[in-house]
């Protein structure tokens, strides 16, 4: 039988992404019983974070300072963006290592479902940096999924009067991917994208 | 490439039992972008727990009240008291709702290999309270593991003395469960501890 304080932190735990109710039972119990090693840090961190993060106002990443790290990154190529739905997919390109121009944070797809359109979208600005003259290639990392590529189409479009390069991510077998366990259309993908020896 | 404060979050988040790194980020992102709903309450709760949530002196169960609410409640059955390893199993056993006694939380099971002694437990307080003349009865719950059956021993041992029955739950199969399912030391306890029909 929780009390009210413990129940509330349970509550707000349950809510996070990953975990349940009983995870989020199990993780209070954990706080309340290391504070000094875990809920004092957690609550300073959230507390840092809460004050200091903010979307930078250029490409919507999240950062303590706003322009953000990247975009004030000098060393980073400016005559690339890279378009991402969330700040999810820049972290995962960046743990890539394999980019090093800039980004630009949609904060979603376009989904009738969902209901989300252009407008939810941090588009306009997207085509206000393309019109940029130092900007030469728009590359659209949106999902493989058919929002996500709806939206990539829908950009393309918005992006047909600028003059820049718009490429998107190439699709096909995963690095380390065993050809039978692969989804029909990834093999169709990869078979018709498929490239000289 | 998340900044010190975003990172700091994760790192925390990621301390907890159930969250690895990956869902430690995710949960980050969320918490950053649904500040109000999701931070804001989570960083009042953490403060509220960390000043209101003390071990109760007489039982160890976790409460925001000093003797917690159980121990205060005078209408439970203060001549059985269940003990059990953790806040984690009264809970589940209130939750149960199938208990109107108190408890004793040892805080812990006796392991040699973890090096746990009697010592490092919430032993002498509970053979304190079985010295007293209303408790009649000590129920002892810790896990059907062997850890938590030796400490259920070692237990009956220390409390020889003391003029309580000790009792320790029923083994057996579990409610809902497929005999065919059931492991080998289940079965035999189950047939070994029928009862009449």
């Amino acid at each position: 039988m929780p009390t009210s304080d413990i129940d509330r932190l349970i509550q707000c735990l349950a809510k996070l992404p990953g975990l349940g109710p009983r995870s989020a039972r199990r993780a209070t119990l954990e706080l309340l019983k290391r504070r000094e090693a875990l809920l004092d840090p957690l609550v300073a961190a959230l507390a840092q974070a809460a004050e200091h993060v903010r979307a930078c106002a250029a490409c919507g990443n999240l950062d303590a300072d706003d322009p953000c790290g990247i975009c004030r990154d000098a060393r980073r190529d400016a005559s690339v963006i890279c378009v991402v739905e969330g700040v999810a997919d820049l972290w995962a390109l960046e743990r890539a290592g394999a980019y090093r121009g800039r980004y630009h944070v949609l904060g979603g797809v376009l989904s009738a479902l969902d209901g989300v359109g252009p407008g939810d979208l941090n588009l306009s600005a997207l085509v206000a940096r393309a019109r940029d003259a130092q900007v030469r290639e728009v590359i659209l990392a949106t999902s493989a999924t058919v929002d996500g590529q709806t939206t990539a189409h829908y950009i393309t479009d918005r992006l047909a009067d600028c003059d820049v390069a718009v490429s998107r991510l190439a699709q096909g077998v995963p690095v380390g991917g065993e050809l039978e366990y692969l989804d029909d259309g990834t093999l169709a993908a990869a078979l018709k994208a498929r490239r000289p020896f």
